[in-house]
């Protein structure tokens, strides 16, 4: 089994206009809401992908019961932790005549402290059964900066293996409680160092580095570009095919879930980076976040190119 | 008592954000939400200055029971009927470096012809006990357009007196039932009649005929010009007091709501549009719609001039 954390989960809802005109008023005609943020991404791509998935994290008020809906209607199992205020929503406007997203993210709810015990507790259940869990996005607020290491260190005193895929100080913090694999994306890798850009030598720098400080493997995904992972003294740059992305929201998560996949399966470490990176393909080649199809994922990972580049 | 019904009621919503830029994502700090739709903002008027109100209309989903939270929230009595779906949100997304106010109203879901019997059958028995009944705003998806022609028949065929504020063909149908005040913007009278403008005098014509077709009381409003209204034979010139207005947003619904108070507590027509111009003035001095203050109103009525223009 695998759980997916998802502490600050959201109603993804979608407007679409023909024009974005600052200070007019827009009829929408058709609005689409469903579940979203990085965990939930990530468990609807496993699902997806056809394995035991399992979600926490926290819900509030009327739109967290609408993201429960969203859940059973994807038959995902779930054991959220219900707090006060309403579960945010993230919109993303998308305007027909430019072309353009649009997107704001609301905060989401605070968490009160007896919450967070409650999550820990059930992260705690959950991991005892599970192989696999993937910790990923950003923290709500009423949570310190060291949530993701009180959760790693939890669930790997259980045997599970942590994914970590989060930024900033989360991150910072979550590299010091020793996940079996962090995943940020260049930029958070970057930001990590105070840094614009990072050459990929000095990102191989910093994912040995990783591998020192007790995390056995350390990758950094690169968009369009595929990612590069480094595990026992090897360095492999995973090569995605080429493809005609139609939107690469959320191909993150689904590298992150593919991941998962490949680990809760036992597969080498070869077979889980081009799992990954063919789950991240088939979902920019969706309009939807996590939206990956299984068949066309087992034909992409066939055209993923896992090179090492050094012994 | 009074009744206002609000068919396609919604939950306003308010991000505020330092500049709007399509094509980028916006962190929101602050969401602001608050139940709203015409009906509700006459609602909430007509509560502040000290009415008996009731209100009904659909509501659905999470999205609705945070509606009646808002509701209980402000201490008004509400007789809700329970559609699927989820009720629309209105999001006015306010940018401060431009001072811009960009708004989305979505569709809101669709009314099932058993949920409109069960609305009529409402309406009918609130009717009994009131005096008057103000019918607001757009019809949601799935009534027809004499959905205000049904609603009208019934409340007068139990001796309230109706008031109506919409539009286009709804309100079209709605003159037909002959309701006891209409009362549409400018530019509502005008696309009645396929036009983009019209002069006071041609608007003082369709009052008149409107008074001929069996409605005692016509009124147009005209923003921060004021009003015109016609009844036994006489035309009104209402003219509001010059204010600083922060946020007209919602005036037209408070106009309505003065109206319905001045019939409600058996005013002269002359007492009742005043009334109705200065709680329309009082919305327009506060931030929020339908957010107006008594005290307020009553010293702003003092102020409000009205002229009669013919014998």
């Amino acid at each position: 089994m695998i759980t997916a954390v998802c502490l600050n989960p959201a109603v993804d809802k979608t407007y679409r206009v023909f024009s974005l005109q600052p200070g007019r008023i827009h009829r929408v005609e058709r609005v689409e809401a469903c579940p979203g943020g990085k965990g939930i991404n990530v468990a609807k791509v496993l699902k997806r992908l056809g394995l035991d998935i399992r979600v926490t994290g926290f819900i509030g008020g009327g739109a967290g019961d609408a993201l429960l809906r969203g859940l059973d209607r994807w038959d995902i199992p779930h054991r959220m932790v219900r707090i006060p205020g309403e579960t945010r929503t993230c919109l993303n406007i998308l305007e027909e005549v430019r072309r353009t997203q649009t997107e704001f993210l609301e905060p989401g709810p605070a968490v009160p402290p007896k919450k967070w015990e409650a999550l820990k507790e059930t992260v705690a259940e959950m991991a005892e059964k599970s192989r696999v869990v993937v910790l990923s996005g950003s923290l709500p607020p009423g949570l310190a900066a060291d949530a993701y290491y009180e959760l790693i260190s939890l669930v790997q005193s259980r045997r599970a293996k942590a994914i970590v895929d989060t930024g900033g100080a989360p991150l910072a913090r979550a590299l010091e409680a020793r996940p079996f694999t962090v995943k940020p994306n260049g930029a958070e890798m970057a930001s990590l160092f105070q840094r614009e850009e990072m050459s990929d030598s000095e990102r191989i720098g910093v994912l040995r580095e990783w591998n020192r400080g007790g995390i056995p493997l350390a990758c950094v995904t690169l968009g369009e570009r595929g990612a590069i992972a480094s595990m026992e003294g090897r360095v492999y740059r995973v090569i995605p095919p080429k493809i005609e992305a139609v939107n690469p929201v959320g191909s993150g998560d689904a590298f992150a879930a593919g991941l998962a996949a490949g680990l809760d399966r036992g597969e080498g470490i070869e077979s889980a980076l081009a799992l990954a990176a063919a789950s991240a393909a088939s979902n920019a080649l969706h309009l939807q976040a996590g939206q990956v199809n299984a068949e066309q994922v087992a034909s992409l990972k066939r055209k993923v190119h896992v090179a090492i580049l050094s012994p």
